[in-house]
């Protein structure tokens, strides 16, 4: 089987807004073999910077685009698709944006491979990581991911909301958080946890809000954890990540989840050995893929450190995420969107529906396992043209 | 002052190949201001994915391009360009290019103030950033910065000729080394050495060859000694800071040289705190320019780890370069880009030229002292035009 064709997609609704909403536009990458198979990625990421790195004409032997690594090249398994990622990333060292933009097609090849040999990823996975688990594909804990409300009461009204809905588990973030004063981050706290009931399990999304600045991290970490929350997220700025360490080392009493930004293994890496982190939130639209995922789990079981996907986009997202750690039954928990576009709700022909024991399992469907509606593809294209001297070096391909 | 236009050109040469020649092309960036002063800058880096930082529709509140966050802003002094620099790079968090792609505007950045002010930009940084040094500008040894040639016999006439233009130091790199085996790898050293005479320092660059085998960096380290190297450069890949500590705890007898890969401050400190090298290499046109570097200079100085530029672009970006560490007599030794394409050579109306001792400094021009030829951009200019839903995002600004 040989790859034939790499195509990005920049989708978007019509209309965006500052919001810390991530599902308001995406790249979706689709990828053709020879042999009619196709598979599906998308990737969290600026989409016109990502569709660049598809096309951007050759600077020397360390700038080369993505489609000019792939085109032509042989897939037959995952090793075939362990060897593109290196060759892909090391063609591309002085492209800065190669893992955003790569994580689309990684996930594409796992598909397509997934497809061909009819086996879901998450056991080809486990055949090629050798995870030391026992290839059970377990079923998780979704956890709604919102925004604060811009005040404890409209927070309190969105945690009643999720209750009502039958979340068992939600994360709160951005909005308001650290904004103010530390009281009224304790009644951000407050509200969620009683929307929510004293049985869920609530976590806090800071947004990166305290910059380097740990001594206020661990004051809120002791405030907030009368509310037991489950953790407190990206309380201090994506590279800080010795104030992470001095942190840990003060043991606060809520442990601490890190790893969104993550767009390389070395990032998460440097996140678990010097950061001390207790969660590392890894997203497979940002770090390159399924196969870098995969590397950061493992690192994550040798480290005892709790692995959670971040996933703020599209069920096709949320179900590669989970295939990178379905098969480890101690990391339960899975980053479920619960509120998004019309475009990331209708960009999957089916989703990962929450079951009646309230947890989200995959189903043993070949790849992936989550078909793309090209219909959603057509309605919401933004068709990009991009000319160089005059030449078109990219056209937006129809589907 | 405000500022009222940023303008990224790409400029190429007419063929491109896949040689580690980072001259076949660039991204200059200029900024304009309301009273009529315009500042220059370079990024090291794609250009057409960097371009794209310029003009990428937003996604959300994290996806903003460089353009939408300056346009308007005010420019009066060195607080302006960190203000600035916090904010571009904090509405670009989800953006993975924003490091490359903001380095050129940050230099000229540092330019117009420069200019404004009638000071050259190392003053500046020496007020902004108090490196406890006497302010005084210090020349620099420059070391030409080749590749090997294809053997030994080619690498050796290398050296002769750059020991004939006067050079006291030359770095060697890429092409052979680390592709065959050990023997054929001291031969290139060898010949090296032979070439430049006893009495020039001599530095390896092995491009990243050995991906994260420290065992034989430490092998060809203890090899390359007799041939007293001043580095050994870049022996493991970027992301294995594991094995450069290892590597360091081993104590190999060459010192050991890395960081033109770093994008952010904490890729840099990643570096010098765990992979403990020798001397860190900082590109002002890729770790979002010079606002960057002046900090990693500080914790350098801080560590005790040598400084030194990487350059391999037009002299604009090597007189960028020079303003971060030129008031740190220790930090002695200057890359010098010593062969280069036609572009890099005019894109700027002068050169730092080696002076009769030998060595190369800054003159006390405002800003950053070195001025773009705007004939060179004409040029080479690829005039590049970016449609989406066929709207213009992007159509090349006329000079």
């Amino acid at each position: 089987m040989k790859i034939v064709a790499v195509d990005p997609f920049y989708l978007k609704m019509p209309d965006i807004t500052t919001d810390a909403d991530g599902t308001q536009d995406t790249l979706a990458v689709r990828v053709r073999t020879d042999e009619g198979i196709e598979g599906w990625g998308e990737c969290d990421a600026s989409p016109l910077v990502s569709l660049a790195t598809y096309c951007c004409p050759m600077s020397h032997g360390n700038i080369i685009n993505i489609r000019q690594s792939l085109i032509g090249e042989v897939l037959g398994g995952s090793d075939d698709i362990l060897r593109l990622h290196k060759k892909v990333l090391r063609n591309a060292l002085d492209i800065q944006q190669i893992d955003h933009a790569y994580s689309g097609t990684d996930i594409a090849l796992w598909d397509i491979v997934g497809q061909k040999l009819k086996r879901p990823v998450y056991q080809l996975l486990e055949d090629q990581f050798r995870f030391l688990s026992d290839g059970i594909g377990y079923p998780k804990i979704p956890y709604a991911s919102v925004l604060f409300g811009d005040t404890p009461e409209t927070t309190f009204q969105i945690a009643t909301r999720l209750k009502i809905q039958g979340f068992k588990a939600a994360k709160f973030g951005w909005g308001p958080m650290g904004k103010f004063d530390e009281q009224y981050d304790i009644e951000l706290v407050e509200s969620a946890r009683e929307g929510m009931g004293k049985s869920a399990q609530i976590m806090i999304d800071a947004g990166v809000v305290w910059g380097s600045d740990y001594k206020t991290v661990y004051d809120r970490a002791k405030a907030f954890s009368q509310f037991s929350p489950t953790w407190l997220e990206e309380p201090l700025a994506p590279e800080a990540i010795e104030a992470y360490g001095t942190l840990s080392a003060l043991n606060p009493p809520v442990p601490i989840a890190a790893g969104e930004g993550s767009a390389t293994f070395r990032m998460a890496e440097d996140l678990i050995l010097h950061g001390r982190i207790d969660y590392v939130q890894i997203d497979v639209g940002r770090v390159s893929g399924i196969t870098t995922a995969a590397r950061i789990r493992q690192l994550a079981e040798q480290q005892e450190v709790q692995y959670v996907n971040h996933t703020f986009k599209s069920h096709l997202s949320l179900a590669a995420s989970l295939h990178v750690f379905a098969t480890n039954e101690d990391f339960n928990l899975l980053e479920y969107p619960a509120d998004g576009s019309e475009l990331s709700q209708r960009l999957t022909t089916e989703k990962l529906e929450v079951g009646s024991d309230g947890q989200v399992r995959l189903t043993d469907q070949p790849g992936i396992g989550v078909k793309v509606d090209l219909n959603t593809v057509r309605e919401f294209l933004a068709p990009v043209k991009i000319e160089i001297n005059g030449t078109p070096i990219f056209d937006q391909s129809v589907l």
